[in-house]
């Protein structure tokens, strides 16, 4: 586990440190390097697998011996110069980045503002999105965690892509997502007090997760696929809302959203279908894997509209790894996770 | 002031309270009647003016003959039994509930779920947005106050509708709104622990508000237009975010929101032009009487993205209220506001 | 479990769903009667162990029959009342209530207004603090569990009184807690406008928990001790800080509270001892069983201030209730806790 | 205004800008220079008077010749720097730091870790709490306004201090403060994630606002007075709670605190008694330059126990310098405050 300082990396830690099939050999961090985890993070003191743990500056060379697979909670740009070494050394890396998620290198350089740094790597990396990529991943070297919101975003709309249920040229989404979607910047912009009784658009209208939102659903379309997106931040810890307003396809008449998801959905395990008579609340999904998924079909106006909750820490980040991670290794995809 | 044990009437209290102009007669609540104001609001212990208040229960009569200008913040319903016979008895009413804001008893039926109680009275009604009806709220005698939605919707789109500078087919509205939206109403669902650390969307597709924004944005284009409006809960006191994704009109080109604005609301006390550089938040217009508003034109998509803050106990009501009384009494329309 | 409709009551269910060696049979609610489990509480949606539950209205006798602990989540009064004919059916009782944590009828009726419902049975319980009493709640048939403020205020106390290093007569505490601390109650006090962005005391001088933690550290202290206890209510929804303030005893010389805590609680397995160098914090322990404790001596003043932190619904209700469910049926105490 | 870019600055700011017989001159921010006012704090655009207004450097000397009165809001150390020159120039000054509170050199380096940067001028400096020093005030050339910690404790301990009704060695206090009492602090204890969800002791046992309490404690009583203080942080932006317990006085018999509070405060303009029936809650004072102040004698313990409520950045900052300049130019002392 490289890179533990962040919100997502921490609870990484935590899932880690509870998986039943994990043996956590190293955790790295250099502002943190030479502590005890229970130090730094005092919700896993008295925790016996936490505690033989130091945080250790990482040394890709030696991570590579110890563990089979490693997890990379770096800061983007960052996470790319690590996985180059691990995976010539033979290790399969999960990355919470956003390095590995698009497949372009342009595209990277438009929305993160700099080359990348291992445009040679772009091809082998597998978007852990097991909704959509779940053969895939079981095989991968490398797999790239899809951000948070593209993960909200994704799974409602793949089955209404897929099916042509809807005009992909008329997507629209209106996202709200707690704090710790910012990462643990030390910024005043994220500061209690800037944050608390305040709400607030922000990065509108070209928000970096665009680059991948678009990507897999222009993958998913077999066409190009623009969206217009627009993230709010709202003062809770955790948990993502997100609003999609569809227009329903030229040619689709009678169409039974229940039937659709529950045919692409109904045996995954961490998709809830709502139905159409419950909406979504961050407060049922925070701390867990799962993604709450509504929709209402509007008659006045002959829209959709899809609702998704997720934890954007757990199923948006740290959880989603984990249950790539239980696909690469072939454990039951939930363990650890329910 | 009739009916002060919501969070719009007791608002309403501290701005008449402060009011350079304003004598407050009489303040009425049947749950509190009997009491003195400021054993029901400590905030106002210690203000000389509302040491002789007390509730009491109202008297519609009496009330005409005390006060020229009676507010209303009652529950719908009940306004319209009280402003029939304070108007019969020659007062002049100022209403925060929806009893008047919509012109039409069928539409009142269908999205408040029961007949209009004074539909006689309907066409009386002036709705009390002044930055459209500024002339007609000078000499009404009963003023139908917006709710708070419809008040961070209609100022932005005014001006858009107005020059035809988007397609009136294609407005979507997402809103936040914080917990006092709701007003005092002690249900489950707005409990602390309900409420804090949750984020959803509810009335969704058909909230109560869009009789009345739909109603005034057909006024607005001239022919019938339906939008799509999803609000959503946020754990916060005050305030709502409203973002409006429009489609610019077809024969538009090279649109200028700025001037565009700008010519509409240059002039206008109450609202604040960000820009397309800035983003509102509502922590900068909580306690104000301001609405916020900004803009980005998305050149992937073509779109118009425009966004508004207001508080919505404020600009969405209290406020609101007293700006439509300075008009009618022709004080400065920003007295006891700013 | 008996009454799962408050916050301690749906914690509960989510332990006992998750402990590996609990079958849970029964879930009773009046108000829940004849609905699913997942559809009141979402969050155990997609739970396996929850599909087949159904809220069932309580029938003492039958419960019996199916099980062999019964858990009591019920108001104070009800429960006595509930418990009375589980017990004469063989069912062993854990009750969260406070109708057995005081042994004396009087000072039930001094604390909670009413005569006790069921005194006859006020001599079998045990006080289900297995920090004092882990042997006697092995054997129990009714066991009450102590109140979220008593364990914060009892387990820090208790090694200092009965090695005598602090004087009996002067405790003074100050206890911050989070809101679900009152319960799923709906009243205006509560709501979320109310509570947020608002910090206050209440219930001073004379909270009901005062009459078990004076019960027992009179108990400890083998002579009736007083304390003075002020709780303040701060906008969190889980969580409980707890300042204990202390007179060093009169003979006491280099007390060193590090050791006298670790011989205490050294292989406690939910006591986390701090020391005196970090501080607690609510977040560390929020959503565990654990207590947090930390004291500093102050040389200025002479006095020992012990501080510590739990969330009032696990240690305070439903994790301390597990864990004696776990030493009455010999499974490892951290049975499903950790 | 002298370095306006922390909380109490910028809401000293919208206080100035509000007052009735105040022509803000300038303000000034390293940080800011050069920045339109409005630009940096959005609440201000629109707002006439702050329109001219832009950012400078500060310098002493024009400072002095542009403003009869200085209001210094800059960190501890650097504002003493700047008095030294402003007040040599013939300016009087209002201090918000903590530079001037304390009148002992040797107890400044003690609580805040240096040699005092100013040690002549304190003696100049009146202690800026009109409740004890009014008249002081009114002639002071430097006054130095109290902390908020110390503002909320000893103006409910002054008249029992001066009375002795209560045991001077005896008293200890518990109070809670909202986050913005640290200032605007871009560090990561007090990012919104860090804070939110938590509640926290901090600086056990000796908070440097001890230095000015037990200053002025020992002046009031004409004797060495030792208190005990603990400082919690709770997830509000803005408010503190104390709660004082203290032992009653040696021959205090049949003491009436009602009586006692009301002969010294009866008069006070921002001293609201709440009496024995009512507790004190920070919503009713946020925003305002009230303290609100509570008691209950608690019979069990022969204790009395005085909470008080105030806003840390009103009461306990930018007002209480209002207050302050209001007598020292001899305004109505409510000016701008009412």
């Amino acid at each position: 586990m490289v890179g533990a300082s962040g919100y997502a990396g921490e609870d990484l830690v935590r899932l880690l440190l509870a998986h039943p099939h994990v043996d956590l050999v190293a955790v790295t961090s250099r502002q943190f390097a030479g502590k005890q985890l229970a130090d730094v993070y005092p919700r896993f003191a008295q925790n016996e697998k936490a505690q033989p743990l130091k945080f250790t500056d990482a040394d890709p060379k030696q991570l590579a011996r110890e563990a089979e697979i490693i997890f990379l909670a770096l800061p983007h740009g960052l996470a790319a110069e690590f996985a180059k070494p691990l995976l010539q050394a033979g290790a399969r890396v999960v990355d919470l980045s956003a390095d590995f998620r698009t497949t372009d290198a342009a595209v990277y350089k438009e929305f993160y503002g700099k080359d990348h740094p291992a445009p040679e790597l772009l091809g082998q990396a597998v978007y852990g999105l097991p909704e959509i990529y779940r053969e895939r991943i079981r095989e991968a070297k490398l797999v790239a965690c899809p951000g948070c919101y593209p993960t909200s975003i994704l799974i409602p709309l793949r089955p209404l892509i897929r099916r042509k249920a809807i005009d992909r040229k008329r997507i629209l989404v209106a996202s709200l997502s707690g704090v710790t979607g910012a990462g643990r910047k030390v910024e005043a912009d994220y500061l209690f007090a800037e944050c608390n009784e305040s709400v607030r658009p922000y990065s509108v209208p070209k928000h970096r997760h665009l680059s991948e939102i678009e990507q897999e659903l222009s993958i998913l379309a077999d066409e190009q696929v623009v969206i217009q997106f627009t993230p709010h931040l709202v003062p809770v810890n955790r948990g993502i809302i997100t609003t999609i307003y569809t227009d329903l396809g030229k040619d689709v008449v009678d169409l039974d959203p229940g039937l659709l998801f529950s045919g692409a959905y109904g045996q995954e395990p961490f998709v809830r279908l709502l139905g159409d008579k419950r909406l979504p609340d961050t407060k049922n999904v925070v701390g867990t894997n799962f993604i709450d998924i509504a929709w209402k079909i509007d008659k006045r106006t002959g829209r959709l509209i899809v609702m998704s909750a997720v934890d954007n820490i757990v199923k948006g980040a740290s959880g989603q790894a984990i249950q790539c991670f239980n696909l690469m290794r072939g454990f039951p995809e939930t363990a650890g996770l329910i």
